[in-house]
């Protein structure tokens, strides 16, 4: 079996997709890691808060950041942990996000560290720590001190369910992907595993959730391939979504490999099929965190074709997918063409408005700047009902495209950001 | 008298605003200008939908107009027009954007300016048209062909209610400020008078609103200077506010100067006074139209002090301003610095989270960097409760600051928006 490449208009992905309240669930697990989730008391709701995974040795890992400017202290220490490129141990707790906490906050994200650390008998420098939830007061130190042992206790091959409930926040359901694929290599076929475990929304509530994703991998390979390929599929993937454009403080993307299957991934060998992988994995990741956006009820995707450069197939696409209007249209089911065209002008991209095309999945809207009348209107009205919707703007000059993944805007997510701290 | 010193803070304008439904008002005219605003049926409902302003003479004029890629008819046949810098009338209609209408709105736009020159006699190069509505109809000519007559007849020096009635769109209130100011001159001091007519709100909804300013005074000014005195003017108004980001594809800010108070604005001779008099009334405008924003319940200032350049401050302050998180939490009366400090450091300016000072009004809240307690955040949660909130934020790194004006975002704004078609 060869890994199929993705696409976003016609998912097939063998996600492994844990419901809320659905006790159980398919239990999966990969070679090389275990994993615990537990209740630690950091939040005030009797909810999971602290999770831990270990692999058997350290493992090759990469790492990606925030890019924001204001960063929390799991970020600032997890970049100088990420120099060694190896991991071991991820230690996440949900509840608190460390972040505007400055020299505690460092210290005590160092603390954490240590005690993981010990507890687990590693080096300090295998371990990496990350935080989600509210900015600005200091880590409860006291949970972390009876509740690090515990996770480690607690720690199973079948512990994947618990590490991803308890990383969560204002996520309303688990957002867990399983993937394999076959290397073909010189002792016969090898098949590698991949599991993905993220939490929302993203951008959504830099104060109440950050986007966090965690792949691990069974999969042999080196930290620079590593480095590339999680940098290239986050490219297309979590760098390609969107909720309401409030990039977080504490983003973190980490991908482990414990090389437990014994495929070797290299340069030439097996690297395309690991690559396309890991983009899956992201993607539907990514898929699950715009679907999870606050107050969403559809998962729409903009793809921007025929742009004069790149750059402006990225602008074009990322200026529709962050107008509120146009996603408040999309949540009246409004196929509000004006809106779009008015983003995509605004955008900054080279556009000429008597060349542009639109289309609302197979509905010709817009063609050759004209509306296509009020038929086309009604098809592309009805055509939006649905809960995932595409959209193709085909600008007409060159050969440059880009995609955008995003949610519509309800009122719930204003209900939701004004009230959270009343 | 002094033109005062403006500023955000403080507001002392001597604005007149006509409330809905209060028949009447004061009445303001201007010399050198007579208003009407009719209905002529372009508009489904029974409201005004034709304004027209004629100078007694050609004025000297200056506009500026969307930088949206995507422009109406009106807009690109407006740039041609102002190539003379002089204008006689303005036509402007609500009801119709007159874009993305290819070859026949050019024609229409280009129709409606003959129509209006033929009926009041005067050269076709001096008529403006402008167009607000519904992005992608053709403008029903049959309605301007009676319309425009009609308007001629209705011309008053008292019209200035007609007009700015006439140009509203889903606007709750008419926009007007009226402003004098003495100019010294060699024959003594003489005083000279500003009127200001807007219709809102902006960036909200492109296809049903667009900003557009009139600006109308009778001084006497050359080209050159009116022109720079309209960019910079803008430049601290209109292009600091926001309501949602979506710029429009038909914004128009023109001003008209009939010379007709006998005061002559020349090179350092009465320009500081007029640049004054122009900043405030285009200012007083922007503050109306963020204050009518779409669902918005608070005007908020945001102001950036302490940044490391000056882009950096206009960065920062526009980050913010655009948050949807900022505006939601300021709608729930949150005073939630977490969300200034995470969109200020996603802007791209220059930031060190330790150095950081934010007040709400006169409550520090956060300074160099650290919160200031649950006192304080009640003290701010308190005056959050006002109509006008007042957010300063200083960076701390060196002289450079900006403001920007905003509202905030309630869940009506989705509803309008959302609703507004189906």
């Amino acid at each position: 079996m060869q890994c199929p490449i993705y696409t976003l208009a016609n998912q097939s992905y063998n996600t492994i997709l844990y419901k809320e309240n659905t006790p159980g669930g398919t239990k999966v697990n990969i070679k090389g890691f275990k994993f615990a989730g537990i209740r630690a008391g950091i939040k005030s709701k009797n909810l999971k808060d602290l999770a831990l995974v270990v692999a058997d040795t350290p493992a090759t890992a990469a790492a990606l950041f925030t890019r924001n400017r204001v960063k929390a202290a799991p970020v600032l220490l997890g970049q100088k942990v990420m120099e060694n490129s190896r991991l071991q141990a991820v230690l996440v707790n949900s509840g608190n996000a460390n972040c505007f906490t400055g020299e505690q906050g460092m210290s005590d994200a160092r603390q954490c560290t240590d005690l993981t650390a010990r507890e687990l008998g590693i080096d300090p420098d295998l371990v990496l720590v990350s935080s989600t939830g509210m900015i600005g007061a200091p880590l409860p130190m006291d949970k972390f001190e009876s509740g690090i042992p515990k996770a480690c206790t607690r720690l199973s091959q079948d512990g994947l369910k618990d590490f991803s409930r308890a990383i969560m926040t204002t996520d309303t359901f688990e957002k867990t992907v399983h993937k394999t694929c076959i290397i073909p290599g010189p002792q016969g076929d090898v098949e590698i595993a991949m599991i993905g475990v993220a939490k929302g929304s993203g951008m959504i509530r830099p104060d109440m959730a950050t986007m966090l994703a965690y792949v691990f991998t069974d999969a042999q390979i080196s930290p620079d391939l590593l480095k590339q390929a999680l940098t290239r599929a986050n490219e297309k993937s979590f760098n390609r979504i969107t909720v309401d454009g409030d990039t977080s403080t504490n983003d973190t993307v980490v991908c482990m490999a414990s090389g437990a299957s014994g495929a070797v991934i290299a340069k030439d060998k097996g690297q395309a099929q690991f690559q396309t992988l890991l983009d899956e994995v992201c993607l539907a990741l990514a898929r699950h965190i715009v679907k999870d956006g606050e107050g969403a009820t559809k998962l729409v995707s903009i793809e921007v074709r025929g742009a004069a450069t790149r750059k402006d197939a990225f602008k074009a696409a990322e200026a529709i997918a962050h107008s509120n209007l146009v996603k408040t249209a999309v949540y009246g089911q409004d196929p509000n063409w004006g809106r779009i065209a008015a983003a995509v002008g605004r955008s900054g991209a080279m556009v000429d408005q008597d060349k542009m095309d639109l289309r609302f999945g197979a509905i010709p809207l817009v063609v050759q700047g004209r509306w296509q009348g009020q038929h086309a209107e009604k098809e592309a009205a009805a055509y939006m009902k649905g809960d995932e919707i595409q959209m193709v703007l085909d600008l007409n000059l060159k050969d440059f495209s880009d995609q955008f993944l995003f949610c519509d805007f309800s009122e719930n997510y204003v209900k939701i950001n004004a009230d959270y701290r009343s």
